[in-house]
């Protein structure tokens, strides 16, 4: 098992290579559990580059006439999925995130039939074996199918081949504290990107609870849809914040993000039908795919929260991008996704905000990226 | 199907006998549903019993030498449950508020099943429908075993003998905004107080979702104890506030009580594991007494949102007090739940935001009672 590894870039493409070679080192990122306190605690390292001005300069706006009052409604979000599946078929490279999240959500359903009045030092160790195990089951799968693949774990770090165009981004158990307390929901979620794209992707979310625990399974291929147990989902045509129903998250570092997505919270309480807070990136995604909330949005997830849930969102017909309203990879640092109607209303409250933490000098700078690996942002 | 009575009391007892009968009628509450802005509104009468004082001097206080720096540390909370089920047999009793929940679970089972992808007004009615129905087969239920008991529906207003000593709270359908959204969970609670005090519930919870809808069933009976699908249940043994994951709910009036529960959230999302927002009472109270959630509050519940679930917390081993610390009834406008062991520790905030709440003059007298319905509380 490896870590994350800081070294030059083989290729930047579009965004990336505007930038001098210089910048192109990631400052090691750390991953600090702390269960004593505060729940768990993730510390990350900074990222050097500076994409908020050439995000800005890339977006599209469509000329008007006349400037619009709320900017956020010209704006066009790129499509986020990769291209193709390259030279693996779609078919072949779906079938094996979805065994890959299938096998990882078998060792996390054997833990949750465990007994759960244990010590605090057992439930500790639970939730830590846990994890391992679920993403050691899930790792046999990939290297088994596919040796030279780039694989991206939340508890293993960069393992394999950096020079492969597939990165797996594998987070082994999705929602760590409900799964923690027996609250539903939590998930494994598995996703393949392409040269730096969503390509595949599976979501296996635990649901119902002590004595009625079901999985259902979320997947998509990019340009092939996104499907629940097998059946076509679609995101929900919700055309007004004041009929929707909306879902956040909150993360462990209690920063400035943090606190100005309290206020968000607040006013989308005020406004919409309701903004839940459920407690795993992963599944609130797979929510929004299934028409069931129209949006969600969180500051500081990490890649192996989001490669899976993005392209089930824009495969069931969604829209994703940065909480700034710029074009969003798995490697930045703040994630809208919505049912595609909603997204620019949405902005016009998220992206303010967010611009304001920028403005703050909050940095939004993507949070990091195999260096070695090749992508077509 | 009648309104809530306006009319003077048979008698009181404890509390309310200590008030002029002047004081003894309640504003006629009024339920308004609003679709088309800000979901739902419940626009509710005024209470004219000012009861603030008078739970007050009720705390039973630990005599100390030394002041205690956080008072609540030394309340005893009252048990909320009836002594006994009355001339009814309790596992009668249990057994009739069981089938009650059931058969109302059935007609919402029936709308959860058909096709979401229904027009705007057409969901409007099958929530309205839903509501409606499921009630009426409970209340057949109800008639059928006990024609004399007096019935509190959240659809129907007041039905039956004001005189019987026995009065059911219904909730056909707790979590409407999540039935709506076809987003778990939700679920149908009864709940039948004797002389006042809850002796039997049940609540019907919906889990899972599309592709896997499944239900369990949480029961109660005063002094029997709390079950989840025939097993016996008990809430957590978490006794640190920052190991626990906390639950909350915010109503659809945007006041006060609001506004001060917003920063409880923060607070609390600050110094906890987390803090939930599912939107379903009777739901979120289930799971403090299966011990996945170690506490809940909210301002403003009915008595039909409470009933149920405030007796399968305490017969599942937790505390049930008003967020003032005060003795709760199903009457009243604020209630706080937990395993009992945070009980304190969490009125420390609670407690506290809630006697600024009645430092601004906010009323938290009762909020409705039937007049004629006499209670020993």
């Amino acid at each position: 098992m490896g870590t994350f590894p800081v070294s030059s870039s083989r290729i930047f493409s579009s965004r990336f290579n505007q930038i001098p070679n210089s910048l192109h080192s990631f400052v090691h990122p750390v991953k600090h559990y702390n269960f004593t306190s505060n729940s768990l605690h993730h510390r990350v390292g900074q990222c050097s580059i500076n994409t908020i001005k050439s995000r800005l300069l890339c977006r599209s706006i469509t000329t008007k006439a006349v400037l619009s009052e709320t900017p956020y409604q010209n704006l066009k979000y790129s499509k986020i999925g990769a291209l193709s599946t390259g030279p693996i078929p779609s078919a072949q490279l779906l079938e094996s995130v979805e065994i890959a999240a299938k096998t990882g959500a078998e060792v996390v359903m054997e833990a949750v039939n465990k007994p759960r009045n244990i010590s605090y030092k057992g439930l500790t160790d639970l939730v830590t074996d846990t994890d391992k195990m679920s993403e050691a089951a899930i790792l046999n799968v990939v290297r088994k199918n596919f040796p030279d693949h780039l694989i991206l774990g939340e508890e293993g770090g960069v393992i394999g081949d950096s020079s492969s165009d597939y990165l797996w981004c594998i987070d082994p158990l999705d929602g760590t504290t409900n799964f923690a307390h027996g609250y539903p929901s939590f998930a494994v979620s598995v996703g393949v990107l392409f040269k730096g794209k969503p390509a595949a992707a599976a979501v296996v979310e635990f649901v119902g609870g002590a004595m009625c625990w079901n999985t259902r399974t979320f997947s998509a291929v990019a340009g092939g849809g996104a499907f629940c147990n097998g059946q076509k989902i679609h995101v929900s045509q919700t055309d007004k914040v004041e009929r929707s129903l909306l879902v956040t998250g909150f993360g462990y570092e209690h920063d400035d993000p943090w606190a100005a997505n309290m206020n968000l919270f607040k006013e989308f309480t005020d406004i919409s039908r309701g903004v839940r807070r459920l407690g795993a990136a992963a599944v609130d995604m797979c929510h929004v795919a299934l028409g069931i909330v129209e949006a969600y949005w969180e500051y500081h997830l990490k890649p192996w929260d989001m490669a899976a849930g993005v392209l089930i969102v824009e495969e069931a017909g969604g829209t994703v991008s940065c909480m700034d309203g710029g074009n969003f990879t798995v490697f930045d640092r703040s994630l809208l996704v919505s049912n595609g109607v909603l997204h620019a209303n949405l902005l016009e409250k998220i992206g303010v905000a967010t611009e304001e933490l920028k403005g703050k000098g909050i940095d939004f700078s993507l949070w990091y990226k195999p260096d070695d690996y090749y992508t077509e942002l």
